[in-house]
């Protein structure tokens, strides 16, 4: 059995000498990969640093699944385009996805604050249903605890989720490779702003809508198109500078991308700008890049663009073999500079 | 694809007129029942009734797993004979063993408060490592969030689960047949008695620990030695009688057992008579009943006993054809009585 077990993201630097958690480790950047490096990992006593990935792949005896799992503490529960459900049922079937993965079944556990209202429960539930439908997955097993008042915060929602790999690839970081071409599948930084617009009461002149969607469909027609897919890996917290970076430094590669290919919707821009956000950093929840050999690069395109949710899928950069396990950008007006992984957040609680 | 999908305990009851979450809606009694099956149950769609397992099994195309999930969120985090690591990672390999399915990987998803001191976190951790390799499973894939102070509790803890069905037989409420016996794995009690001891501040002369323990191993010996398992259900929260009273629904048949054979140790009896518990009643974490045809109850029995964690196993009763979905018990001073389910609960938070 070579199972391949992963951890959301890990990377080996000394742990801060805080000695206590603060929401920066649970945004996503250094300072969360290296509490997961240093205290679970190390634990758990597995290879994580063999994967990095979203997911992680089981043999079974008789196949391979893939096997995945999130919990989601987005504030608040309700924003514009989704809720902490479609979400919660989303971010699991594109983590089974990123794996190449056929989504088979969900798993939901309900974490309720005592004096919830079951209505907002009922809406939840109503939410996780309808994208569950949507994404072709049923939501099969399940849990549910209740906390006392002021323990919790309305909802926390765990989703777990299992997936049949029908294809012979090792989708991961391992896999990437000195020329491949790196396919983003739409604009970025949309989830982040939503929520962030919300929180902050902000108004713009149109309502920036969560980008948040299922990626099984345009993953599965890569596959059955027998595009050589070398690796996956959809844009959440830290949105696609660090995914770049965790695949770059899991790969020990360079990967090089190219500003302006990257779209960014000018009200996502004017927003950014107004509350100092970088759009390169912003978890996204139906947006992923794809790592694929430079000869297929114009096909998978191509198949990308037939599909609604990556039909403005784009090239936006390349692999090469040194700077080693380094992420370069070329900017707008054309400087390159590093792109290196935050320490801590820019926001927390946006998943 | 024949999935069996679950939500652990369902019953067509009228949802109570409260239009909130309670502590007792977490209880794993009647209220909890009701609301997953009006709110939950409902709206995901699948054939809840037809099930109420522990888990779901779900058809690969290549082989059946099991899949199933929990979230852990007991106060306090410790207690004698275990913590919350131990109680995440032990409850989903029970779930998995209860659908007669060895344990094959787990995920850990960690909600934690700001301000945890990190050293709880490696604390727990460490047992969830520890508790693992006992039970010969990998935690492979996981997620950690971090929530503001005063929106969690220190730690919360969702484990999901997935295991190989290695046999032809299907272990579920609906294969009971009348003629049935019933063995019970060991004494009763002993877990809802530890946690409640603590947060009471109660001493006794001796302590009280958790029976929290992995269950797959004596499921997969009594499976190895060709018993025909018609059921399992581990006694977690509710504890042995909600247990019964949901399979004797589920399967409308009735179940009837002797209090004379169902063991509780004293010092677990002098505390339920101090704290006013009915150790039938309390959640257990390490103890499990089979359904098996008369005629391999003592065979059966015999393998259970050559296992460490059920050395103490018993027969405590049989299942006949009427009075359909009841529960009676055979008190120990001969009278008989009807056990109901609880409405709420009695210890919140025990699990």
């Amino acid at each position: 059995m070579t199972n391949t077990p992963t951890f959301a993201g890990s990377c080996p630097l000394p742990l801060s000498n805080q000695d206590h958690v603060t929401l920066a480790h649970g945004g996503g950047g250094r300072m969360m990969h290296t509490l997961l490096e240093r205290v679970v990992l190390s634990a758990f006593g597995n290879q994580p640093l063999a994967s990095r990935h979203d997911g992680a792949v089981l043999e079974t005896g008789k196949g391979r699944i893939a096997f995945t799992t999130d919990s989601y503490v987005v504030h608040p529960l309700f924003f514009p385009g989704g809720d902490i459900g479609t979400l919660a049922v989303t971010g699991t079937v594109n983590d089974l996805a990123m794996c190449g993965a056929r989504p088979l079944a969900l798993s939901a556990g309900f974490i309720l604050e005592e004096g919830l209202p079951i209505a907002t429960l009922e809406r939840v539930v109503a939410s996780m249903a309808r994208t569950a439908k949507a994404a072709s997955v049923d939501i099969v097993t399940g849990d549910t605890k209740v906390v006392d008042r002021g323990k919790g915060d309305g909802i926390f929602v765990n989703t777990a989720g299992v997936g049949v790999i029908e294809h012979g690839l090792a989708i991961a970081p391992s896999s990437v490779r000195p020329g491949d071409a790196i396919l983003l599948s739409g604009d970025v930084g949309r989830h982040g702003v939503a929520i962030m617009a919300v929180r902050e009461g902000l108004q713009f002149e149109s309502t920036i809508e969560t980008d948040c969607a299922p990626l099984a469909a345009p993953v599965l027609a890569l596959l059955a198109a027998g595009i050589e897919v070398h690796c996956l890996r959809d844009l959440t917290r830290g949105g696609l500078a660090t995914s770049l970076i965790e695949i770059a430094e899991s790969s020990r590669l360079h990967v090089d991308v190219d500003e302006n290919a990257i779209a960014v919707e000018d009200n996502v821009s004017g927003a950014c700008e107004i509350l100092g956000l970088d759009p390169l950093y912003l978890a996204n929840e139906g947006r992923f890049v794809a790592f694929v050999p430079a000869a297929q690069a114009e096909p998978a395109l191509a198949i990308l663009r037939g599909q609604a949710v990556s039909a403005r899928a784009a090239r936006i950069g390349a692999v090469s073999e040194s700077p080693a396990a380094l992420v370069t950008l070329k900017s707008r007006i054309g400087t390159k500079r590093i792109l290196d992984m935050h320490s801590g957040e820019q926001l927390p609680r946006i998943c």
